[in-house]
């Protein structure tokens, strides 16, 4: 790339293409290069990192904001990473991935249901620099404008920069008068506690509604859930090899009694 | 406990409650303990970690095999690991999950799109000790036959040791003679590239197949697809924290050029 030739911006998320969140990146992204977004035609929160082998996908273009090149997928937030890369981009990468801004935050284990990061987790498998981006408000008219100056200077140090191999990062904005800076954190550990809300159909069979309550089991400071609570935008360099390279050597230790027939 | 009551077992999968690999591990649970099925109702392979949200959910008993407790759930592997929680066991935590046998392998970068290895995540993420099996045979007749003493022997001792904490156990089978013995193995750095086969509809519509080719990126002898190649039961370890605590140390040198209007 010469000096002059503006980088490639994938932008995704999974609110889907016509959030309010993704036209606030796509602002913020054009002022840092050209800008290709290809976003899911419907919600598809939490779906993680599911992806469609079941049945066909649509990706049809779209001209939703005039001077942008975009595209709706009918799949979820990682098919449309791997439609943008193989049927948008044919295999020249862009230089970023950009998600978000997701509508509601995706600290501690949130990462592993989220459909905003799984595609930049998607991103970051096709060797793209990486960034989910999301902020602590889900409703539709959320003011994004606090987030946007950190936006644009985390994008910036990663197109300078790249990031360390096999990473991405996760970039979560609070609620706050004023944002006090950028920390860099671990995920806090964490987990939702179920709760279904039981109900009763008009033909007087049960059925469940998924509730849950957070639970901080992570007194540190040094978490993201830290970092959001004392009004930081939190940090967290994230992975995608899940081996837990530290179990080795117990599992090593370990007597197999494997009786074969 | 005490010694003469038999630890509860919980059985998922993703393939569904239909499925013969189910079936096998739900017969092989039965000889180390009380077994409780809840798995669900269609095949939801490559669902990832996904929830469903926006939807309310069913549970139904159901007695397809008559000696064993049986529920089927319209959702993910991941709902029925939370409504087992919550509403089969009453937060009354099983001894230890099970999901499998997948029919087909769950190596490498495949973990984080498996609706099986989810539903073990999502156990682990419960404090419950979790394994997930998979068996590199996609039939619907895979013999099953050779994986079941390994199957055994892994959960035996995990019942006895339980897992280091924030880990579960990822095992694939091979389609071998006869399989050598369990490695344990760190995930293979692969990943797959996309290919879409590109089709037009009778409204002469595009739409696009997700296809792919399996790309291995990794020389060592310590992984899960050597293992697998070698006629091994691979065992990998994995965990649900993937903050990439290696890449902190660099994020941290960034200078961060936050321009606030």
């Amino acid at each position: 790339m010469t000096k002059k030739e503006k980088p490639t911006i994938l932008v995704v998320n999974d609110d889907g293409i016509d959030a309010p969140g993704i036209k606030v990146l796509i602002d913020a992204m054009k002022d840092l290069g050209r800008v290709v977004v290809v976003a899911p035609d419907s919600p598809q929160s939490a779906t993680g990192h599911a992806i469609t082998i079941a049945r066909p996908l649509r990706l049809d273009r779209v001209h939703i904001y005039p001077d942008v090149e975009m595209y709706k997928c009918s799949g979820t937030p990682v098919d449309c990473v791997k439609l943008a890369v193989n049927k948008v981009f044919h295999d020249q990468k862009p230089a970023i991935c950009v998600s978000g801004i997701n509508h509601g935050l995706n600290h501690s284990i949130n990462v592993i249901y989220s459909g905003t990061m799984s595609a930049a987790v998607e991103g970051a498998i096709e060797s793209i620099p990486s960034i989910g981006f999301s902020y602590d408000d889900f409703s539709y008219d959320a003011d994004f404008s606090k987030c946007v100056p950190f936006v644009k200077a985390i994008a910036r140090q990663v197109l300078e920069h790249g990031l360390p191999v096999g990473t991405l990062l996760n970039v979560n904005f609070p609620k706050a008068e004023k944002m006090k800076g950028i920390k860099i954190c671990r995920q806090a550990n964490a987990k939702w506690a179920e709760e279904f809300d039981e109900r009763t159909d008009p033909h007087n069979r049960n059925y469940y509604w998924l509730t849950g309550v957070f639970q901080l089991n992570d007194k540190g400071e040094d978490t993201d859930v830290w970092a959001l609570k004392n009004e930081y935008v939190s940090l967290v360099p994230i992975q995608f090899d899940l081996t837990a390279h530290h179990a080795i050597p117990v599992l090593n230790n370990w007597q197999f009694d494997v009786q074969e027939g």
